[in-house]
């Protein structure tokens, strides 16, 4: 049988904004989507957490011990409540200081004379981090142990998220496939029960409502590892979607 | 001196589809929006973890024991990856079954001749449930001690969202006001950092660049329960845009 390797991750979003519902989180889908795409790797948990440093310095610890990578986006910018790069220093019990590069990133890119104090702040990381370079707005995010500090600026994390893959060991691709059905989750619900649990062991058979046209329908889900697994789900689904005489939607 | 009532919650959205980013949340800032304005409830938590039973159980005893209320999306339908009822059940430790007047509404929905067993389903509970009405698709939400069950469709959620209001305690309304400069963060932030350094035990301010039109800006939040604290940051806020020369932007 062929091995398949497990490879996971976390995210942790780190501001007060997201948790107030002021903004609205575009990073969990962009760095799930990427992980699961280009590395191999699932994400299986997303914390959403105040500016806190105490909250901050716990979850990491609790989701470094829990998961291969820990992603962190937001509180790396030059402001007061930016306090993601002190609060991991602390949580693994290292110096917070100056990272000589970031320095000379940072210092380079505003000029001697424009370099302030705020923007000396975004060089500060925990001793011994490697950078996470930064091609839109020079400020390095920063990856020690196994987490990985981006900001939280979705265009400024989108443009650093592929400087992350030298630091990341890639897990086994998972491959998924949809079919959107016209009709309501209760009336394949048994079926769809009954093929879960031939493929219980290979395949993740996700079941979600959609409402599209004034039509009501539901996108079923398969995620596995095999492809050929996927596919002889596949097969199964195209006979409960006879069996029961359902439009299959394309999209 | 006034004495405001701090009332906090925490959501935990149930759903491998979150996590995989295939699809996009919108439910975590509906509801903490919709806390904070109507209820002046604050959200301090969010998770986002997979459809799994031990998962879930563990979270919600963590999260009950350390939010005053956890409201959970998703995973209340009729399919076999439908577990948060069961889960919950276990995490209590309390019985997973029928709710009479869950049972009694969808028979009624769907007619006797075309109530199976996938929609029976959506009547079981944890014993003691009590129901959180669904004015758009019939089957019920439900709340047992502090933990609000609802389902992960947005349309359906928000539709179900005020019949959450009998089950909550109201806190102290949290104000904010917003000020949009076109600046740079590190500009203002020495002199943003002295301002909430003042105003620490009662206001909180937050610093969140953004772009718009070709232009970068930042936007000042402050948040407070007293409208009169608000209003004297707001003070200082207009004396540095006036030392810095900004200009605000109205949107």
């Amino acid at each position: 049988m062929k091995k398949y390797k497990k490879v996971n991750a976390s995210i942790l979003i780190i501001g007060n904004e997201i948790l107030s519902g002021r903004t609205q989180d575009k990073n969990i889908a962009f760095i799930s989507n990427w992980l699961n795409s280009k590395c191999g790797i699932s994400v299986k948990e997303v914390r959403i957490i105040p500016d806190e440093e105490k909250v901050i310095i716990s979850n990491i610890q609790i989701l470094s011990k829990n998961f291969n990578y820990v992603f962190t986006t937001g509180g790396i910018g030059p402001t007061h409540d930016d306090i993601t790069a002190k609060s991991i220093s602390k949580a693994f019990k290292v110096k917070y200081e100056y990272h000589e590069e970031a320095y000379r990133i940072l210092e380079n890119y505003y000029g001697r004379k424009k370099f302030n104090d705020g923007r000396k702040k975004m060089a500060k990381m925990p001793k011994g981090a490697k950078l996470i370079y930064n091609p839109s707005s020079a400020a390095p995010g920063f990856k020690i142990k196994n987490v990985l500090s981006l900001p939280g600026v979705p265009s400024i994390l989108n443009s650093m998220i592929e400087n992350c893959k030298i630091y990341l060991i890639k897990g086994s691709r998972v491959y998924s496939q949809t079919f959107n059905l016209y009709t309501v989750e209760s009336n394949i619900s048994k079926q769809l029960g009954l093929i879960q649990k031939k493929y219980r062991k290979f395949v993740d058979i996700g079941s979600y409502p959609f409402f599209r046209l004034g039509k009501v329908g539901v996108a079923i889900v398969t995620r596995s590892n095999s492809l050929s697994k996927l596919n002889r789900v596949r097969k199964d689904l195209k006979k409960l979607v006879k069996l029961k005489k359902l439009k299959v939607l394309k999209i």
